[in-house]
């Protein structure tokens, strides 16, 4: 710990030196853009509360499903990472591995020296880059994790953590986020929003609406979160009428706390509509706990064809990603739940499956409907050209599995030249980590003015347009892509 | 407008120094090569006529889809671009975006302003690349395009367009080009490319053979397109046999035209045969105006089988390119007609696909197809191991969707190592904008030298190796796989 | 040949400055490292018996399908390259190109000089990086093939290869080579082994489980092998239960004689385990020579459950690559046998596929399975993101089609973000040309000191971590990811 740990202040920019020089200049243009964080998790109650962070373990480590599922990769347990049981689990009964494996650890020094430990196994992970950001940036940590230093650094951010300046809307500030949409299930009472609202001003941390655990019949919960729309929608949801009209309410309800837009995780893209009748039918037995997979699916299409048309009357715009297996082992989500890094991608398609909701609303010009995809294989097969020809669409960021150097790289590399970088969203920062935030948004500046400069030093661009198009990337395009239609 | 507006002379060139030193020795080895351009869709008429150009918008935008969609894409109408409504469309009737929007631009000065103030959307693309050589290189313009300058642009275009050596026939020669082929429907009576080849010679302007229209029998127009085949053939094509004596006819007039090839554009690469009875009943029923969507499928799938029979028979070169969904907007497709910017690739599959056609006539020496896409996820699991086996098969350059900088250089370094260079066809530029040849082919001149030089740079070729092999690319590879066979 | 022919020191490195420095250092680190060849397909008889190589084509062209497809697909025959007609084949009765190629060329000099003559074919492909290395490193030829040069090439190879330091023994030792593991018929006797072990020791040359002939039971040949797996096993076949109890048993004769792994083809990835009376009924229908398709591939999938239970029961690393349709085309299939250039990827699919047995075995710490693909497109949707999260999964070295400077490049590109280093593999050969061993290790470790140079290049590793790593990615990981569990 002779020298204090620093960062390459070059990082994630082309090594060739021509390039590297352009580069350098584009990203510091955007270097005093503030952030616009229009699509995370980030749970909005950490704002209201204000409350100072507990542990480095709860912080960085036991949340983060990139960091956990890479330690359980190596054999690790999620119990060892301090991941808890969740209430209905019955480890006892667990196979496998698991099995027996009862003890969840329950010292957060511990977690921290595991972490320490395998520090080498992020080795050209995002994970790796964003923590070294955030450990050095935000907590300044005099040295990279390992095992000898783990305790020093751990006491380190102990002190830290305790700074009233660490607390979060502190942070929120020092960060230089202008706007954070947080993403809330469509039943909250949005009263921490409203809360924040007043405190903070109306445009600062805003609501997204997601419905999905609204929409998708088959799950076992979804009675119950019917009967709590109802509830907090104050309309009877025990017809297919209702219930879209306890949805209306509800988007009216986030759009007076500021939402922008809507969020929608479906397996599949198809918005295929039903017939209303078939919609009733189907809503009606799914009441009766009485609903067939195929059925499900096909209600699940109708309803992004019905927020399609919500959002062409109430101008949220449409956040739309397909394509994840969630929960694709089923012991850990019995065990843990939900979000612990076993959601796996599968091949996922757009162009056949969009076409009923384009066909309706693609060409409307009160309509926007933003695309994400983890199949990077669409980008220029499918969602380049159809962002690149309909009004409507805008290309998402590349996010989750693709937010990393190489993919971003490759989404500028596969979607530009179909769409432009006028039909892409700006960067989406999409974590539950809220202090690996401005890491994410530099990190994906880097990768940009790195494009931008390859442009410049192949002549295909002058650089006055790329440091334009530069601010266009780094906060215009997203202020633009989601402001709600209508306003 | 101090400056004349210049190309940098290195450009889409590798920025690496090293690379690029080596790059620019090699492009410039094949800087005198003509141009051999076997896939296009200039219409021959245009040759035919050698009538001045109109004006701007009439020649670089209107009738270019990249560029319309674009403009589209970022809220646009069609109209605003001056495109015309088709013969059929009831503006009156159109929902959604469209509706009422019943004047088309006629002035094409309001046409080139319109273009000139978005010109910031094209960054990246190779649109802009295209123009910006197009501009410069052909007509001189003293600056890129920009609100302030657009009418001094439009005046510059206007008075050059006039000029004699700015006739179609005249850029032809200037253009470099030694033999260019036309796409043309199967019912074409040749009469333009005959008065060409007594203009010209026989080797110049030469037609290829698209049966497309006679082929999908689902179409609407298809019983129209069929009783004018029996017209133009003389052959009676009530019966599916009198069709296939009606196409081999036709194949025999487009050869002694000079034609070397076929064109198939279809969904799918599926090429199962029928049984001839099979074949016979659907084509009757078709006839009837009765068929099945997926009786349409397979009868699609037979004919491709059939085409590569004829094609061993009579040595045209079979080019497939299979993949886009056409027409994706039924709204666009029913006011403006095909080609409009709104097809959009599906996943495509060629190493099934193509097995029934492959089992009879893949290894014959009597037969070449040519095989494109618009799905790189095919080059190199699919496209380049069946290349790389099938003497038969070459791999088609990378076109429509893929014919851009960053595509281009994937292409090679996805399908290279399988299939080797000796397996591809050598650049076709496949464009309806007839200015942009030299374009299209001075960018996949330079790609291709750009991948030579990172072998070389990489010590994994010698520079007379490169050399060689970049004339090959530029060259001598197009006029090898367009050789009709039996020649 | 004024000038000994010479291989550039620093080929397959990054072209720009920075990162070829960079990456010269962390390759030179490994450089001393030995071979782990864990994966390959060399005979084992080569070793048992150590006679000397025979001729130049019996070495290096006739057997080895990478070289032999790339000259058909350029319109030789199989024949003209020395590839026999198998025992069963008429070639009278052949059809197409192939019809009438009764001669086989017999005269080695011949096809060396075909093949040298043609050495421009391979310029950007991975033979010719292989075959330069061979060729320069261990052979020591004085100049490249030519035509001019073949027949001084030839009679330079054939002294060499008649000296006792090229037998088969002596170059692996001259290779360098620690381990290798050959891919061996579960039916094997595994006595070439034992005699090796006998000679050089247990670890040296060790066998690999194949079961594919086996489970695939629509094979004509099935029913033949059974019969041969109950003589080997001394297990009575004859129902379902004493062909899996047989199966142990093998699997215990090829632990004993040192096997670490077993080996599965399969054309898709499906693990659904079927009921067992319903593997039965397959299993006896099978027998009779009566067994549809879709049973087939039912009972293909059942045995890949069934070989994942055996695998957690004894330690056996269980490898699996799906995804290629054998023999395309039937009339090389017919005339030649399997292995000729003909196999051609198909899209494959994990996530779902392997859903089954990762829910029984995939967080078992006795459990390890070793995933291949010749789909590059499932790195970064599907394998990235399985290997990341289960501990039993490790994730494959790019091969066959893959193993090339391009796409091992793309791999680390699409993978390691995703998986990091230390949930693949470490390189594995693949490879039935023994010579071209050391130069597929040497290319992937220039491949990799590369990445991990760019990794530098850009702030994202240090060089510590780097050289570091370069150890595990040349040495460590496949020693690791090849360890028996249960040991």
């Amino acid at each position: 710990m002779t020298e204090r740990w620093q960062l390459d202040p070059d990082r994630a920019l082309p090594a060739d030196p021509t390039t590297r020089g352009l580069a350098r200049t584009i990203y510091r243009h955007a270097a005093a853009c503030p952030l616009v964080s229009m699509h995370g998790h980030v749970d909005v109650e950490l704002f209201a509360d204000d409350t100072p962070f507990g542990d480095p373990a709860e912080l960085l480590i036991t949340p983060d499903h990139y960091l956990v599922r890479m330690l359980v990769s190596q054999g690790y347990r999620h119990t060892e990472l301090g991941v808890d049981y969740r209430g209905t689990a019955h480890p006892q009964g667990a196979t496998g591995a698991e099995a027996g494996a009862v003890d969840v650890e329950r010292d957060p020094r511990a977690i921290w020296r595991r972490f320490c430990e395998n520090w080498h196994l992020f080795r050209g992970t995002p994970t790796r880059y964003w923590l070294e950001h955030e450990l050095v940036e935000i907590f300044e940590l005099p040295a990279p994790p390992s095992a000898a230093d783990a305790d020093d650094l751990y006491d380190h951010l102990i002190a830290t953590l305790q700074r009233d300046d660490f607390r979060p809307l502190a942070l929120l500030d020092r960060m230089n986020v202008q706007i954070l949409a947080t993403t809330d299930s469509a039943l909250s009472d949005l009263s921490a929003h409203a809360a924040l609202a007043h405190r903070l001003g109306p445009d600062r941390i805003v609501p997204t609406f997601r419905p999905d655990s609204l929409v998708h019949v088959g799950h076992r919960a979804w009675p119950a979160e019917i009967a709590r729309l109802a509830d907090v929608s104050d309309i009877d949801t025990g017809d297919y009428r209702g219930f879209l009209a306890a949805l209306r309410e509800r988007r009216r309800a986030f759009i007076a706390a500021g939402a922008r837009a809507t969020d929608h995780g479906h397996l599949t893209a198809d918005t295929t509509p039903l017939p209303a009748a078939e919609a009733e039918r189907i809503y009606r037995a799914a009441l009766r706990g009485d609903v067939r997979p195929a059925d499900a699916d096909a209600f699940a299409a109708h309803m992004l064809f019905q927020m399609a048309q919500m959002s062409a009357e109430d101008g949220l715009v449409m956040q739309l990603h397909p394509g994840v297996l969630r929960n694709h082992n089923s012991e850990i989500y019995r065990l843990h739940g939900p979000d612990q890094g076993f959601d796996v991608p599968v091949r996922v398609e757009f162009t056949r499956s969009l076409q009923p909701l384009l066909e309706r609303f693609g060409l409307s010009r009160d309509f926007r409907c933003i695309l994400f995809t983890t199949d990077e294989t669409v980008y220029s097969r499918e969602l380049a050209p159809l962002a690149g020809a309909y009004p409507s669409i805008r290309l998402g960021a590349p996010w989750w599995f693709l937010d990393s150097p190489e993919q971003m790289r490759r989404f500028r590399e596969s979607a530009v030249e179909t769409a432009g970088f006028y039909n892409t969203s700006g960067f989406v920062d999409d974590t539950r980590a809220f202090a690996s935030i401005p890491a994410r948004h530099d990190l994906a500046r880097r990768i940009d003015a790195g494009y931008l400069a390859k442009l410049v030093a192949e002549g295909r661009l002058a650089m006055d347009e790329a440091l334009d198009t530069m601010i266009d990337l780094a906060h215009r395009l997203a202020l633009a892509a989601y402001a709600r239609r209508l306003d």
